[in-house]
């Protein structure tokens, strides 16, 4: 059991930077750090610089290393409910076991999961969507990251790739995309997939638009659609319309109380949970219609609360 | 805990019977038989009626009363985890507790759940899928029903509805779904939509086929493509294309390790997991390809296995 004075870590591994946090068992965040990630040698240093790393900063929140009760870590890549990795291309790492190996340099338990997956676990611990059981989170940047929670735990799947939500098929298109399918809810939804829908409308007229000054992202659409620009403003009712369909295929098979949205595109607030409503209740099942949309809270932080709670669900079971 | 003698019931409410079976806690079925639904007066004798079923025929297996340590039961409706049903149409069933129902009227526990979930569940514990984690039921009949079981446990969701799978957008089409949305899973790929598909192809050509001869069901597709019909050939093999992008769709989001497919369409066996296999390998997210395809097993019995499993692992814990 846990008692006043302890403190976990939740640690969020990312292609550039390591964000490390220190956490009351109640989730108070004592600390925060972050390291280089390191992904020379297949990536074989960073797992010994987090473990070097906690130790030394402990003493900044006052506390020593008998006091570190377990380590949450979340990667990006696939990692199943026994904490093995399948491969993180942009780390450098093939399959392992990130338990085993973080147990052996820490000696303290140690959980492991999603980076994705994990900031949904994150965002129904501290953030948009407290206590909530069933939850979807969808991150829309270049790709589109999503997390599953049901019935208060993650969804991991065999091979941890539950919840790796942009590659369903939305509709087939010719155009591949990056995972080789033609059609994935990705290609037209990540922040990527919306400057790709709206250079496709601008293919197809004349019109004038300000957006034809490329190169374009998303903001920008956004911001020449509040400027009055005709046809920015038809790309972000067609954005809302995939992206209000592609919520209503995940919502018709699981059945959320709450859809968060997270990642660049999120910035456009609640206006993008306006754009997409019409389309959500056009295509979703009526029992899964009663769904509350928010914009996530946690935004970077995600990451390390849901790693903390992912180690604490893990040593207070 | 449970000790050897003790007895559960596994109960399936179907629109037409309920079929009761009494299990040993380690799953042995001890006698199993079937009473009329009696959905007269909004289904009010449904439950009164298994009640005294369960006590009436307890003997017939050698137990009494006090060997009961619970009841599961399963309903054609949206049932939340805390046993609470949301309409069940069939049986003229409302929104109310059957959890609390069911327990006054016998003084035991009592679980529910959904039917085709708790289907799954069956097969997880009994059936085609023995201990597997992270499984998919597919039930092809008049509807598509669908079963998740993800880490162990059954995907419930928020209202009930989790896994109702047959009422996502596939493609979009004209024609309405019974559920109103336009181009639902089961449009294309229930034992009804089988037929839709197929008729639509007899309407876009005018080549012969004994097809033409109507009315046609699946079975009967299936017969006249194996006796060399070219049109029947070509609708088997249209129907395992939207049957295998479905499947892509579910497993691209759940990332199970086995899929079962049950339900009237499934007796065509493992010549309908061949004929969805190619459309299912194009469609589905690489992570989340390595899927084994089954035929469940327990058929009607599923419900009753399911059912007592419920139970089971609600007084086990």
């Amino acid at each position: 059991m846990l008692k006043e004075g302890d403190v976990v870590a939740g640690v969020d591994v990312g292609g550039t930077t390591v964000k490390i946090g220190f956490f009351s068992p109640e989730g108070r965040m004592l600390h925060a750090f972050e390291i280089v990630t390191r992904t020379e040698d297949a990536g074989a240093y960073i797992l010994p610089d987090i473990a070097e790393a906690i130790k030394r900063e402990l003493p900044v929140c006052g506390k020593t290393y008998e006091d570190l009760k377990g380590i949450g870590l979340d990667v990006p890549g696939p990692v199943d409910s026994a904490g093995t990795i399948y491969r993180a291309v942009n780390i450098g790492w093939g399959v392992f076991s990130i338990k085993e190996e973080m147990e052996k340099l820490t000696n303290v338990p140690v959980a492991a999961g999603n980076d994705a997956t994990v900031a949904a676990l994150g965002e129904v611990w501290k953030g948009c969507a407290k206590d909530c059981d069933d939850f979807l989170l969808l991150t829309l940047g270049t790709g589109i990251g999503g997390g599953i929670v049901t019935g208060g735990k993650i969804l991991t799947g065999a091979t941890g790739a539950g919840g790796e939500i942009g590659h369903f098929c939305l509709e087939e298109i010719d155009e591949a995309c990056t995972c080789g399918c033609r059609g994935c809810f990705e290609q037209f939804c990540s922040a990527t997939g919306f400057v790709r829908i709206t250079r496709k409308l601008l293919s197809e007229t004349n019109e004038v638009s300000i957006l034809r000054e490329a190169p374009i992202d998303s903001k920008e659409i956004f911001a020449a659609a509040a400027k009055g620009d005709a046809l920015a403003n038809e790309a972000i009712h067609l954005y809302g319309h995939y992206l209000g369909k592609g919520i209503a295929v995940l919502c018709s098979i699981l059945n959320p109380e709450v859809v968060a949205l997270g990642g660049g595109v999120s910035k456009a607030g609640e206006q993008l949970i306006d754009l997409l409503r019409p389309s959500f209740e056009a295509h979703v099942f009526h029992a899964c219609r009663d769904v509350s949309f928010r914009i996530a809270t946690l935004g970077n932080d995600a990451g390390m609360y849901g790693s903390a709670k992912l180690i604490l669900d893990l040593i207070s079971n």
